[in-house]
């Protein structure tokens, strides 16, 4: 495997956030980063030029979906995703674990892989490591992660082990199915993450860990967090994680989170994050701001006349009534959906951009004080 | 009533058509102009500033959504529909007459008005003249139009006859509210619109007209039309009835139509339109192009990698291919509608747009017969 390139550029002295920038063959990433999520190759209600133009700088996409539809083998005879979704900066995909444990019906796990039904039209279907590598290969991204078996919570320790013994299987098998089949498609360098798992268990999590290590990947993720345990519980996963992982590779915490669980986060080591809340929420009426986050569709904004949130600078906030978003929320219209998910977005990524900012000024532990006071922790 | 500017700069030779500027106070409009739809004051899936980029001078909303929905009071006390949606060029809004007759149920007519029940919640409610007229005055439009009665197609002579004979009485009370409570709540001039009717009666639509005439209007429209009846009667009724039109006022053919239908209207001597057609197809995958439509679900375009049409110089088609927008239609992804809809209101605006550069190169007839061999009449 080539080398992944990740310069960490500060360390900041009080906490374990960093400053680092990720290279790839579709351009540079700025760590920490928020990757917003384009599960069937868009990211739900905004053009790619408005992505570019939000700052995104590299974007997730479901191997899952992509993969019932419109098709992996499709998606590479048309030039892979990036030129199937015209979206020329970095992508990371993830391997399908996560969905055929949550959407898909009728699973059926074995030591090659897991059985299941499309939740779109109930067919058929067949995972494994080396069936999610080459799904991915084929899809094109520059970041690829190992096919795992997420645990749900609460699942006892030995369920849990059980889950944890086989995601380190597996990810052998995915980084033997990478090996074997990367470089044949594209020109551009692709790398495969490995994902710890071990549930909200210290022991099964460091265990694990430790093992995927020597396997040897260029990047590590946490995964089966945010599944519903408590947050003092996730975070402390994460603390120990961070502690664990080599310090000059990537961390990426997967499917996290809310606005204070970034900056938990990255105050405890994590430099990429991924999540459908900005966009989901943002179609949901759930609208963040600096001081909190405000629901649109209530009656005490039908006559006001001010933005979502004062202090954003968001072309949705300059332009457009907290009644006028209402209006449209209530109306169904997609123009809701729209212009909800640019401010959500640009909350998120103007959020970081401010993380890394603070680093960079060595002020970091002033700015999460501050914001702790005014961003619920759920 | 303040006189309505309507410049014409220049009538063709061989046709009807001509070239103008109407003149409001939110800004001056080039004619043959098209008017995107914004029924519930949105034009469904794109947003203010790319329909500014797009070039659209005016846009029409919808009175009998905006009342039931979020209601005529609330927008005047945000300023008015302009400021409300935040859209700073000319606003046409309808009478609310054609909703009520094609989606509310219930209807009961009398001399009065229209009693009905919302499509939206059932609740009941009554439009006549005076309150029609009402409703436009809060929500602050640049141009309004009169309480017409629909009739539908097809209806005999008799029954014809009597719904002209009643949106003649009711154009007489729509001017006397709309002399009554102008220029009370906003700066900007208001002008108010009377409506043709007749069916596809020549002798009707000839009598209506005249009387509309006596009544005086700032400028005319055709209702009633594209409701059903066969094309060439469409046609005929319009051609008959801008030959009763004063040459100096503005023409305006309301809910029309195909790309094929303006270019025959303005060879007629219509200079305005308005139609859901380019929004609406998109949303259904319905997608527009010089060579004639094409229907972006069917499997013809799953590994299509060109664009909708190699002709269109749009942002969707410089970048996303068929093959995509065929994958989000299937995926029932937002950014479908969001991309169709920009393609299609491009090429909606863009024929309008090289409608008016053959008038003005004294070309048309070239463009018309070019135009006829290429876009069905459907």
């Amino acid at each position: 495997m080539h080398p992944l390139q990740f310069h960490i550029t500060h360390q900041d002295n009080a906490t374990k956030a960093r400053l680092g920038t990720i290279v790839t063959d579709h351009g540079e990433i700025q760590t920490p980063v928020f990757m917003p999520v384009g599960t069937a190759g868009t990211v739900k209600a905004v053009t790619q030029q408005q992505l570019v133009d939000l700052g995104a700088e590299i974007i997730l996409s479901n191997t899952y979906h992509l993969y019932l539809r419109p098709g992996h083998q499709l998606i590479r005879e048309l030039g892979g995703l990036h030129s199937f979704m015209s979206w020329a900066r970095p992508i990371l995909t993830d391997s399908g674990g996560f969905q055929v444990f949550s959407i898909s019906s009728l699973r059926h796990i074995t030591e090659e892989g897991v059985a299941f039904r499309s939740h779109l039209d109930g067919s058929s279907h067949f995972l494994s490591p080396e069936k999610a590598i080459e799904i991915q290969i084929c899809l094109g991204a520059d970041l690829l992660m190992a096919f795992d078996e997420c645990t749900a919570y609460p699942s006892d320790f030995l369920i849990t082990r059980e889950g944890m013994e086989r995601t380190l299987r597996w990810a052998r098998k995915s980084k033997e199915a990478f090996e074997t089949h990367k470089g044949v498609s594209w020109p551009h360098r692709q790398w495969l993450f490995g994902i710890g798992q071990g549930g909200i268990y210290p022991e099964l999590r460091r265990e694990c860990i430790d093992r995927l290590l020597d396997i040897d990947f260029p990047g590590y993720a946490m995964g089966g967090l945010s599944v519903g345990e408590p947050k003092n519980l996730m975070y402390e996963m994460v603390d120990l994680s961070t502690d664990r992982f080599p310090v000059e590779k990537p961390r990426y915490l997967m499917g996290v989170g809310t606005p204070r669980d970034l900056v938990e986060c990255i105050v405890r080591g994590v430099d990429m994050f991924d999540c459908v809340m900005p966009t989901r929420n943002a179609r949901n009426g759930w609208l963040f701001t600096r001081e909190g986050h405000i629901v649109i569709k209530n009656a005490q904004y039908a006559k006001d006349a001010g933005p979502i949130d004062p202090q954003c600078q968001c072309s949705v906030c300059r332009r457009y009534s907290r009644a006028y978003l209402r209006h449209l929320f209530h109306a169904n219209e997609i123009l809701s959906a729209i212009l909800n998910t640019h401010h959500n977005l640009y909350f998120y990524l103007d959020t970081i951009q401010q993380i890394r900012d603070a680093i960079a000024s060595r002020n970091l532990l002033n700015y999460v004080t501050e914001f702790r006071s005014k961003q619920e922790i759920a």
